[in-house]
């Protein structure tokens, strides 16, 4: 929560993730901060209201629209409205996990060491990983 | 949207992808389907609404769950309120396409050969690659 949007932004795009992780300072997983909320942060109102606007506005407003990120937190880039993030235990199955994710429409669960409200993010399981394992092999 | 759902879900699971661009059959692209909505035709409502029923099932009933997929189709996958796809041409700025991202909170824009309703697609980007491309050299 505490880390700054400029390293945010850039661990999301030197991992060409389509969102991150976000965790609170005793590592236990909160939320995903989606790529197109940090977007959301840096353009403008006006433009997101009408995108051609975009067009008018010089390159030197481009240059400088990612400096803002440096002074932001991920705390102040996460939407009011949180995207969910489910939570499961190394010992859940896959098709709990299958299921969890299918109900909560989460593009990832987070992993965490135990089933307790502070327990410290371990990894996390895509759908994509998640179907892969349970696809027949083909 | 004709291609089967056992040949779409092993696509997303071999490209690791988050999910699927779909394109009608002239190539033009209509919808994200995402890696969840496959999960929630395998996974049936029951154990949806109580994940931990997938603990008594048995290990033939998880086995056999991904023989439906190659029965349906992506059409079929669908699920009935669609994310939101922008389509973006190859003279878009940026900070255009930023705009467009953030307003419509899509992880991804297609970009199509050029502005119609029948363009083809030719390519995608993601918000990390966009801003990656944004984000000043670090």
């Amino acid at each position: 929560m505490e880390t700054d949007g400029a390293t945010a932004a850039r661990l999301m795009t030197e991992q060409n993730r389509p969102g991150l992780i976000v965790v609170d300072e005793h590592e236990h997983p909160l939320a995903i901060l989606p790529g197109s909320q940090v977007l959301r942060m840096l353009i403008p109102r006006y433009v997101q209201d009408d995108p051609t606007l975009a067009r008018v506005l010089d390159e030197n407003f481009a240059d400088h629209l990612c400096d803002k990120l440096g002074e932001k937190t991920v705390r102040d880039l996460m939407p009011t409205e949180r995207m969910t993030l489910p939570v499961v235990a190394p010992d859940d199955t896959l098709l709990e996990i299958a299921a969890i994710m299918a109900a909560t429409r989460s593009p990832l669960v987070a992993v965490v060491e135990e089933r307790s409200k502070s327990a410290a993010l371990i990894g996390a399981i895509s759908a994509s990983q998640l179907l892969g394992a349970m696809l027949p092999p083909g």
